[in-house]
């Protein structure tokens, strides 16, 4: 098995934390280890033979120095010169895992999410690899506890057989809150994750058929026995990405594809998409305060506040439903109900050429 | 005349900017000049011979080291071993304006407050200058706007005689609501803001008649021809500091003479008492919003907050009614109606013996 991170997003909704240079899953948001590090970890139990991260040019080197104190197994990080979405990078690794080893099976996972419960996480993936050694494309989906919007969701049809995996029968994307809720009491729609299982060959052939030119140019790509010294590679990356587009995986293969099947889980999940999400897997304080790199706060009435201290000492008096971030250089204070307006303020930043603080 | 300062306050409302060190009078919270510096030059047009600044040791180098920029005339920083109210600072400092000068008028003000209207501030001093060379104690009373329940009151005779100042009839301490607006609507009533003007020689008599344990002790400060060299008066106001309990002057003397008269005033005066006061004495952008030291700042749907962002970029988002302050150590976040609570967290921080941060 091939462990197959995905570690290029640019999480701008965490800022002032998150920065280019430092997205989400770079970032220790859970205090120790960053998320990066925690998804690596969370898949050692599975032996994989080799974990490849798949990263861009602004966070490469950050990333392989938080992943250098991992050797066994190898831990190789990819770089994309540009961002092409998914399907690229899916792509990418599924031709480098064939060309060692074709019946290789590969987990996809993106390096941003939070799970609790780290072992029914493996049972899962092994549960979703014994469907892939037969060929088909699995997808883990997250049983949906509320009609939330923010997902895209997936449809299982399980009145042919009893137990998982079930067959899909579509994608939906984010759907309006009505529809959402009669997902959630229909009880066979999961939310997508982004997370697959699937054998490098088996994706590569799907790719094949529905991403044609995806599937040509990296067809194109020339190893000699070295293959896996990727430095020797990187002037083949950066002409494969000239000449491709931008596709998801799931728009690009899953929703075309008519071998996918979904494992449903319950492991305690999260993307942990917004200041207002992190509280939700954080550790909480009886008041439902999280109180992040801020030692000893005092708080006088204060309830369902999330801050992230930098280490100062933090005081909260007589206040509810706020998000505060403070940095070596900016000061952030939300409505926890507007976290998802962060982004906004990033924009602001960008236009005014802020470039210092983005 | 002469101009005395009392500049002993510690200022715990303004934590985490204040500190025992640096209280509210030793700050720039409006940016540039601090407020005992703008306390100082509001005098200047008065033309006094000498101001005396009375602070305690915590805060002695620094305040020295803030009116080291003036030269005329001369500021003079006396320094009390403790404090013990206000009665013993302004007994001290009359008795070394009156050893040199004893007809000397004293126009005696706190060093941390704000005045809108300095022309105004002026003329009102004029106004009772007059009547304090007939031998009156004058205090000027604030003309209130609305039924404040923080302060105490003065009450005007404004019967016997058309115009200003006015007899008191009485001080009233800080009454609650009900009586406050019985004193808004009656209109003889003014907030007691703690500035006066009276001969030295006047006062010290008063004192003699209600104070006599501190008049006593005042009277036996010895003097030589160079009173005015304070570093030789060290040793003896130690020693008078030692012996004599804590009043303050209104309850010593204020209260119980006969000859009080108010100067009503309304050049736009606030006492600065927490970061809600501050707020209604600074600059605002249209949704009410203050941001000191905050270059700069992003503000989306954010209304009536106050942020002194440390020099940070400071974003706001969908967030009402706050106080966030930020420094070096610490992160203070507080609803603003809770303002006065923020002493609440000096006090937690003083238990868990947090020194570095008081």
């Amino acid at each position: 098995m091939y462990v197959v991170i995905l570690a290029g997003g640019s999480g701008t909704r965490f800022w002032p934390l998150s920065r280019q240079r430092s997205p989400k899953q770079l970032l220790s948001v859970f205090g120790g280890k960053s998320m990066l590090q925690r998804t690596v970890e969370r898949t050692l139990p599975l032996s994989p033979k080799r974990i490849i991260v798949v990263t861009n040019a602004l966070q490469a080197k950050e990333t392989a120095a938080q992943l250098a104190y991992l050797h066994d197994p190898p831990v190789d990080v990819v770089v994309e010169p540009v961002g092409r979405n998914t399907a690229p990078a899916i792509g990418l690794a599924a031709t480098l895992i064939a060309q060692r080893d074709p019946r290789g099976t590969m987990v996809v996972l993106p390096a941003d999410h939070y799970i609790r419960d780290e072992e029914e996480f493996c049972r899962k993936v092994w549960t979703a690899r014994e469907s892939a050694l037969n060929g088909y494309l699995v997808t883990l989906g997250i049983a949906p506890d509320r009609p939330e919007t923010g997902f895209g969701y997936i449809e299982a049809d399980r009145g042919g057989r009893g137990v998982a995996p079930y067959p899909v029968t579509r994608f939906v994307e984010k759907p309006p809150l009505e529809t959402a809720l009669e997902f959630l009491a229909a009880g066979n729609f999961y939310w997508n994750s982004g997370m697959f299982v699937w054998q490098a060959q088996v994706i590569l052939e799907k790719m094949r058929e529905h991403m044609p030119l995806l599937s040509a140019s990296l067809a194109r790509l020339h190893f000699t026995c070295e293959c896996w010294e990727l430095a020797d590679l990187r002037p083949q990356i950066e002409a494969l990405y000239g000449g491709i587009d931008s596709e998801s995986i799931d728009f690009g293969v899953m929703e075309k594809a008519d071998n996918v099947l979904v494992v449903p889980a319950s492991f305690g999940w999260s993307d942990v998409g917004s200041w207002s999400a992190l509280a939700d897997v954080c550790e909480q304080d009886e008041c439902e305060n999280v109180c992040l790199d801020a030692p000893d706060p005092v708080v006088i009435d204060a309830h369902r506040c999330t801050v992230h201290g930098a280490g100062k000492q933090v005081a909260l008096v007589g206040v509810d439903d706020l998000i505060v971030v403070e940095t070596a250089d900016a000061l952030l204070v939300c409505r926890r109900d507007r976290a998802q307006d962060v982004k906004k303020v990033v924009e602001v930043l960008n236009r005014r050429g802020r470039q210092e603080l983005l």
